[in-house]
């Protein structure tokens, strides 16, 4: 790795070669600020990555910061299991008041421990005991973490193949768009539970992700989703929106599926959820769900208490009204037209476009393609990564508050990117250009 | 729950019922500091749970305080998955100079989730891997977390009985003591390895504790632990040492297994290493056994930068000489004698020992006995809780760096509660003071 | 149960509730002869059931008689483990002189417990163990046998819902035409095993019968069965086929997959393949396979004398030229004739076809209608049975020696038991006979 | 192989590798009558195998020949699935009569498939079915199968390393003596159980054998066999008891538990139950435990009618009064007193006896010597095999009809075999004879 001046000798003698991001940007980063990052010779980027999407609010949010100074500098109590807080009693209040409620939403709150596969162990486990049935239903690219009760729900082999004992009681099926345009994958999933004989045991409940952002960005349609929701009710299954990635805004609204129309059981929350990049996780439920006994699912770092001062502090800011939605919707779309663009410039097999909000995909031919890009972007000091079982889908998570200036420059690098990506394969006549083609 | 004229509506409306540890001390905390806790209203209690172990340097302390408030203030990167920091470097430097340098250890450092289970979860992985086996060896009341694949290792039924799926690949074997003085189990293991029509898969790896934390305040001899090392180097399979909670300084010198003379393959810490409460775990491996492929086992929230910062702060404070671990050493005996006076006072039957370092208990005939005196104490505003498997366990994990003056006081808490709880025993005639026998 | 003068009483008081067929065929049975079954007052019943594709040669047959009284007689060995014996021998020799050889196979023969389900449970162990994997496909109304590692595999819930484990390890999918005549389910199956992020670990193997017995008489298309095979090459998995119940003549060839263009790596056989209805079962594989090691897979009845002797005798006798499969031929264009005859009577969603020479099924609306039907034979002393997810095939499983007059007065006796069945729905305007309705 | 004349190219060149007892006696057998096999050449041998305990009356027992060839003659029903059979009913009632009614018991008759392990699969999904839980207790060195099920209950971890899933579900527990003869092992069943917190989830069952026969004759004391039954009472487990090898006669009485005052819940019987060497096995459990549904355990081979035809003729035959029970006790009284001579020949660490009945083990130090042993023994034209985890145990499975005289002669040609196996070592000064240290 080339870091320049910067020391990464610790790095390389001594963290495990598990390490991922920093081979695709070896440098050694040390502030960062709204859609900024700076490395330690202040060489700044824009973020794109965003903490895989943890950052709907930007790095170090100001609003948040101050929030957070205060209440550690005051000895706010930091660690508390989850005895009461008066930190946590603020979040909870909050989180009703601002979310809960407007939706005319019951559903109580879970703490599991701060990670997004630990809010999922709890969702099964609820599911499974519940319904007093092991199986769930997952979906092809689908992922839910890396534990082994999530890891079972998750589709990617290379995460999957580590697992090293069987995983029993998940059965993937095929997701929105799985079989083609013309099918909708619900009815298969509707005719192998009507099945008596499909060997699909019957599900305690489903887990789906409205967009699947690790598995490259696919956005679901509503329809679909509505229709999986009554395949769920006709069959006596829970359903379970992991919201982890999709939600706290990044789609436009909190839930990825507030105007769909549909009213999952359960809901797990993490990433975004603290606003401020400190983990955190949550699981609502239906009141009637709620049978857990006393410390059944637990762990050391649930209730976390200052991301629940920063978690408090961003509902207040950005969801009691419309406007920060709105904000979003625009960037999306400026989003979209900059992505289509790209794509509209190489003949079709080379582009195209998926996703929802601002959780967009540029969709390459292929991962060598995207990480050629990815590459190019970095050197122009963009930091964006890819996703999808091939690696082929350069993805757009960057701050949902990033200045609309700061986006289109981004973007712009984008562009350049693929151009000059693309250039080398134009004159090898592997690819042509639509000003070409048209010409 | 009556917390007098706090507001907890928001707690009984709309927490789930999996909520535990408020049940026991029913107020709303709002600030801590060094070995105490303040309910809003102000009143204090001395915190003798500290995070079940993860306080060990106390609540908000300021030598930690201070680093983490410049860190924040100046902007620093709080979340950057696993790209390199200069935070992050520091952490590892500091680590690598402090702890492992002087042990002659090589092991690599895992940042996986911040939290205990997802470390075990990715030990287990490594282990299976690397031995290309899927049994492990756990022991009974052990606990490692309750995610899936940690749950599997995991003794306790309460946590087990909510899995809904079949957990295969563990096998529980008796720890230490756990059939009598006279036998060492590490014998029973030996010889069901040993034996090929054992049904008992041969393993990866064996994980345990030095002391078992939930499990009761069990600690094991050195000579079983040094046994056990034996037993895994004969029969091929690795030594993982869950130190979450035993870690870091709790049984008097950094890791539990300083002075025992093994050296475990992998080891698990969590808890106490941010230092500061912040969610924080780490896996150490031997380098050979580092044969991840990058992303193999992935998570938001792993390598959090403020425990980074905090973490390497400890590390810098407490453990660049033997001045901390011989002040722990010294309150260890303390709490010993106070506990000692205690158990003497009544017939033998009704109390005893357990426990090494700061990690000690005091383990009363049953769970309710026990369940009388914390709540008495909790009146007399100290807090502190049980644990084993009949929450018969009286349980010491107050900061390390209490003053010897609030132990001191704490300890008469404990004994005073004890007396009360075991004044109506003695009217009853179920006990007797040792006062009124030897009279 | 109603069994006119005989006696039941053991049966009622002794016998487990397991019980099955006896439900439907309410008398004691005692002797039995080619084609027909006679109770103990010697009243004769047609066999249609033919022990579910066990009696291919019928009850009792003459040629097989002779040898199997024969060997009794002469105190031929009849248990002998897998010790080499000479009437083994015979076997081993005739099978491949008139099955292997001729069709320039080279599979070796594993001689397991003479189950179906044993077989089955071999051949799973093989391709695990041969690919070192887990996973298995299986395809939606597949019936493998109710041990626990077939039992995954097989798709009935009535037979999954009591394993009382999690089954891990198979995975189903769709078997031809179960999403419809237009999509290849194969190319689902390719599709997910190309993707490295569908959820679908990389499996070891299929396994699937050529036409679904149990399942309701399903017939995959050739060109299904081809495409399935090209799936299993390109993803290096072995293909297994379960020939237990198609096999042995029953579909017009010795091999159900005889005329199909496919080399299965692994077969199963059972059921008809001692040809007297004697316990018996076999697993031929692709000699590059064999590497178990002795005694691995064994079991204290495999290799039964009785059933090599009889099983030799079949094979001699049907096997050494193409009369007996011309034969069956005729017959099963009989059935067709006669159930296409039924189906054309009544308007058309009531009965259809399915089905492979002469394992036919006439797949009525529903179960009740099938379930009515199959009574209505009884009275006529004809012993049918339905299979499928709802009971709704009837289904012909007779002796493939049946005489033509035999078999035709038995489909005139489904005939006129349908026309039975129908004619009160008929009354109350639920179905129309299609003379009513061309008239 | 060196088969002398005999022809074995066919096993040579197309049976599976899996073979084994072949590879031990490389002949090729032909004939078998009472406790002698024959080969093709009419070389005689006795056999002291006697397929594995399947020939406890002996190979082709005349009289009960005389009922299976009068049957097959008058064309009684062979195949018959679960259907109502003369030949059933005379069974059940002949059993009900000789077995059950005379001891009190009340077990209801469950027919699967007609090997020992489906059996086993049986009465595992009741056991788990009817307690509505997962686990199950084995014990060490059990064998209770190789279908998937059952092998997970099977300690041998030659078949288990075969398995090629997690197999989940079974806790292995030490069988009586193996942590010593001071330990009573159902102390330690019973601290688990009662301990919440142990890792060993509550069960639904143990299965046990009285005596262990794969695992190497190891005979359970009458006391440990009361207490395992104690502990399954205390903790609301059902009792399974694996009766296959040990059961009808070989321990002396019909049941091997006769005379220990226990009370299995459910029995699993296979091997001699048909007494004539064909496939046959049953499940016998209480009337309340049977909840089956109709056809939920199925399988196309259960209730096999010869072998019900010959089991009842071997029950009137051999169970209607206590005389074969006293000569059994007789006989096994002559093979202690030979193997006691023989153990006692050599310095005491050479060999020692185990086993109860005609179930006896001459243990060895180890298994070359046991395997040598038996090799001469063959040369002598006595079949002989070993069992255990190092197949150290050379066992007498022998028919229990075998005559005295026919019984010495064996025994005889036991110690002549071990005399000259251990001529060699005591040339060499590794053993020494008695003779020799005490002259």
């Amino acid at each position: 790795m080339n870091t320049g001046t910067m020391d990464t000798d610790i790095f390389e003698s001594h963290e495990s070669e598990v390490m991922s991001y920093a081979r695709s940007f070896p440098v050694v980063f040390d502030q960062a600020k709204g859609s900024y990052l700076y490395d330690e010779n202040g060489k700044e980027y824009i973020d794109f990555l965003a903490g895989a999407g943890t950052l709907n609010y930007g790095h170090n949010n100001p609003v948040l910061k101050e929030k957070l100074m205060e209440y550690i500098q005051r000895d706010g109590i930091v660690h508390g299991l989850d005895m009461h807080t008066a930190a946590k009693r603020e979040f909870m209040d909050t989180f009703y008041e601002t979310i809960l409620k407007p939706r005319d939403m019951d559903h109580v709150m879970q703490f599991t421990g701060p990670t997004g596969t630990n809010a999922v162990e709890a969702a099964l486990k609820i599911a499974r005991n519940i319904k007093g049935r092991e199986n769930i239903i997952s979906f092809t690219n689908g992922f839910h973490g890396v534990s082994l009760g999530a890891l079972a729900a998750t589709g990617n082999s290379h995460h999957r193949g580590v697992a090293g004992v069987t995983m029993g009681g998940v059965t993937p099926m095929p997701y929105d768009g799985y079989l083609g345009d013309a099918f909708d994958t619900t009815e298969y999933l509707d005719k192998v539970l009507g099945d008596s004989s499909s060997g699909v045991d019957h599900p305690a409940a489903v887990i789906v992700e409205t967009v699947q952002g690790e598995g490259g960005i696919n956005a679901a349609s509503f329809d679909w989703l509505r229709n999986l929701e009554k395949v769920c009710r006709k069959h006596d299954m829970l359903l379970i929106l992991d919201d982890i990635q999709a939600g706290c805004g990044r789609t436009g609204s909190f839930f990825s599926f507030d105007d769909i129309g549909i009213s999952p059981d359960i809901i797990t929350l993490s990433k975004s959820l603290s606003g401020y990049g400190l983990p955190f996780a949550m699981v609502l439920m239906k009141p009637e769900l709620d049978l857990w006994k006393p410390g059944e699912h637990n762990g050391t770092f649930r209730g976390h208490n200052l991301a629940f001062v920063t978690a408090a502090a961003a509902l207040n800011h950005y969801w009691r009204d419309d406007k920060f939605a709105k904000e979003v919707q625009k960037k999306a779309d400026i989003i979209t037209d900059h992505f289509r663009e790209i794509a509209n410039s190489y003949d079709s097999h080379w582009f195209y476009l998926n996703g929802r909000g601002m959780m967009q995909g540029l969709v390459a031919r292929d991962g060598e393609v995207a990480g050629e890009i990815t590459k190019a972007c970095f050197k122009r000091q963009l930091v964006i990564e890819t996703s999808g079982a091939d690696d082929q889908v350069i993805k757009t998570l960057c701050p949902l508050t990033i200045s609309e200036e700061d986006l289109v420059r981004a973007l712009e690098i984008v562009k350049e990117s693929v151009d000059e990506v693309m250039t080398d394969r134009i004159k090898r006549g592997e690819a042509h250009s639509v000003a070409s083609i048209t010409a």
